[in-house]
């Protein structure tokens, strides 16, 4: 809309980059919003894809849907490969450039390996739908194996270790125990699916480490009290196809491993050369630019902004979004000729989900709080209580009246008959033969 | 369930197979039903997740959740790879036997290429779920590079060439004009998708050829108005990466080309060594075993079931149902030493649809009919109460209360919003890194 109105270019369509396109949407601003996929993913949710309880369309929306109400905004579905800062124009992987006036960086992040041997090779991540998919199809593959040769269970081929106790392991550990308990020994009556384990490895010396160590402590009791076998303390020292080992030599046969035990800023951040903190993070001033370039700004987990004492914002989805509208706002102020503001997180709590009634819930005293503090008063909540804020709460962020419907009622569906609707094995295509290679 | 017990082995769980499988469950034997997949796919309904209206769990079930209540059934997913007639044993790809006492082949179809040069390489089918999501998301792909590249629309990028001019073929080309200028063209405002054509072929002088003449021409005249081009009488000669050529010498520039031209008996017919009819169909007496060997059975569109008068029955849902039910009252007759009776099939006729508020639907007359002739009564219906019918008849024959909730839910919501929430681009897993091959 209009061709003289500065343009403002946002990479990444997640929580941060989609927040700011959408702040900007009656701003006097031309906005391109550039995404490798063509769909905004509700990451928060994805566990549930991989452990079959709901489908990818329940937690994805076409970024193009979203932003039909938006005239001044366009999406482009790329591939950003480089930047040219001279002449103010991103490369991308097929070769055209996307000039901008203001850019936004908000590539996400993508899942740690810190290194490991056979991590990058064998373990799974959970960052895309596809890799929700694919690790559903892995999983209930290797329960198909075990019961066609139950010897198979001897060598840990239907069990799971989750590595890292954050928030996405113990979600993902908890919906393990259900899918196998609930669902898959109901589907595998020949098959002995209790010597399926579930294993959640987590270095430090408690759960959910961000929390009260009393829910870490709440969580770890319930899941071990659910099946799972929490070990607390160890590091993993290797990943092999067969097995995983521990630093204090131990070692756990599985075929599957999810590896949850830290992100990385997206590989965007290192392929622009700007200054990295920890975790390849993006260095940027308080008010969200980068150092040295005003007209570049950062937010989301590729970002490393930080609070009044200079310590990182956590890598979470209220961040990002909070960032982005403060982003919108100052790249106004900016081009109106009025000075930036600094970026402060406004923290509002955070919850974790245990599986069926249990989560837990953390809210800062008072609230909400631009400055929470280590040891400071919390208010704490679990149990069914938690669950139905944490049920609450993502309902109502999820993006569109659809995807909300159909969550609620795979959720309804799901906690009434214990059922998994989603457990469908797919494989590569077969139909006529080989398939065409996609061309674009 | 009793060692003593016969074992029916059935090969498939598709419409056959599983209908077979579910009306043995009170019977004295044990059935053991093998399929290459883990779930029974609602064929009818695969168009609509190609074209982004439904997700895969929405048309597809667990084959071990359906059979749960069985007591005498078992599944294995297995891929057979051939038979040793003398000691009744089925091999498996896995290398691991299966001995039968009955054994009921219901493989289903797969797509039939006719030997025409390209179409093995570069025509999609619809027979399974991957082939949907594929073909969605190579769609989505192709519009997202002709939205990069406009010149891209010249060459046919976002057209498609719909092949066969049957259900499949109408629904199909019905389904992708709704998708293209109702969702496409509102995501895409940049992008001439008017010009992104929808071309069905169909070698025949009408569309629909086994409904009455009238419903053909209604079909074609309904979908040339909302912007199908409808090419009769026109065979392909050749489809390569950027177009297809037709038997008059014209080609049309396209990269997706959906081969609904028909089918030929399953790759399993092949296998097994026995006697085949036209399109691979095996040989089956008038009971439905193969001829010279009485404990073995075929249903479905595997098989070459024939009328009183010798004319083999349509490769359709229905047929395969009422043999699996004949069928397994046959196996409990030959069991208690009875006689087996004939296969005859009623005729409850036939429907399609179009598009919105559009289905054509056929009906015997007098209703049923066990000899339906070419030329005989028939109560025809059309437009909004055609449409509705269809709707129903899809809706109950759904297999589960949750799949019909959720299809049921999606079709109002699509039919309200116009909108595809399954638009999404699915392509190889990304996290970790390489993902180890699947192992079993």
């Amino acid at each position: 809309m209009g061709a003289n109105r500065p343009r403002v270019v946002i990479v990444g369509a997640g929580f941060g980059g989609l927040t700011a396109a959408l702040a900007l949407r009656a701003a006097p601003v031309e906005v391109v919003l550039v995404d490798r996929t063509n769909h905004h993913l509700f990451q928060p949710l994805l566990y549930q894809v991989a452990t079959a309880s709901l489908e990818p369309a329940d937690i994805a929306s076409a970024v193009r849907g979203i932003i039909r109400r938006s005239p001044n905004t366009s999406f482009r579905s790329e591939e950003v490969t480089g930047v040219d800062w001279a002449s103010r124009r991103l490369h991308t992987a097929d070769g055209a450039d996307i000039p901008y006036d203001q850019l936004v960086i908000a590539g996400g992040a993508d899942t740690a390996t810190y290194g490991i041997p056979g991590v990058a090779e064998h373990a799974f991540g959970l960052k895309t739908l596809e890799d929700a998919v694919h690790l559903r199809t892995h999983l209930l593959r290797q329960f198909e194996a075990a019961d066609r040769r139950p010897d198979l269970l001897e060598v840990g081929a239907a069990s799971v270790v989750v590595v890292g106790g954050g928030a996405t392991g113990v979600e993902m550990a908890g919906a393990l125990v259900e899918l196998f308990h609930g669902v898959l020994a109901k589907d595998f009556p020949a098959l002995e699916v209790a010597r399926a384990r579930v294993v959640l490895v987590e270095a430090g010396e408690a759960l959910l480490p961000p929390f009260h160590r009393e829910l870490g402590d709440h969580a770890r009791r319930l899941l071990a009290d659910r099946g799972v076998e929490v070990l607390l303390g160890r590091a993993v020292a290797e990943v092999t196809a067969e097995r995983v080992q521990l630093d204090d030599g131990r070692t756990i046969p599985t075929r599957t491993v999810l590896w949850a035990a830290g992100v990385r800023a997206a590989g965007l951040a290192d392929v622009l050369g700007l200054e990295q903190a920890g975790g390849g993070r993006l260095v940027v001033r308080d008010d969200l630019t980068v150092p040295g370039r005003p007209d570049v700004w950062a937010i989301g987990d590729i970002a490393a902004a930080t609070d009044a004492q200079g310590r990182p914002y956590p890598q979470v989805a209220p961040v990002a979004m909070q960032a982005a509208r403060h982003l919108a706002e100052q790249i106004q102020r900016r081009l109106g000729g009025e000075t930036t503001a600094p970026f402060r997180y406004l923290d509002k709590g955070m919850m974790a989900t245990i599986g069926r009634r249990a989560a837990v819930t953390q809210l800062p005293f008072p609230f909400p709080t631009r400055a929470p503090r280590p040891g400071r008063r919390t208010l704490r909540f679990r149990g069914t209580l938690a669950w139905i804020m944490w049920l609450f709460l993502h309902l109502v962020t999820l993006i569109g009246f659809r995807n909300r419907l159909s969550v609620l009622l795979n959720w309804a569906w799901n906690y009434v008959t214990s059922d998994r609707a989603a457990r469908l094995i797919l494989s590569t295509p077969t139909a006529v033969a080989a398939r065409p290679p996609p061309r674009s």
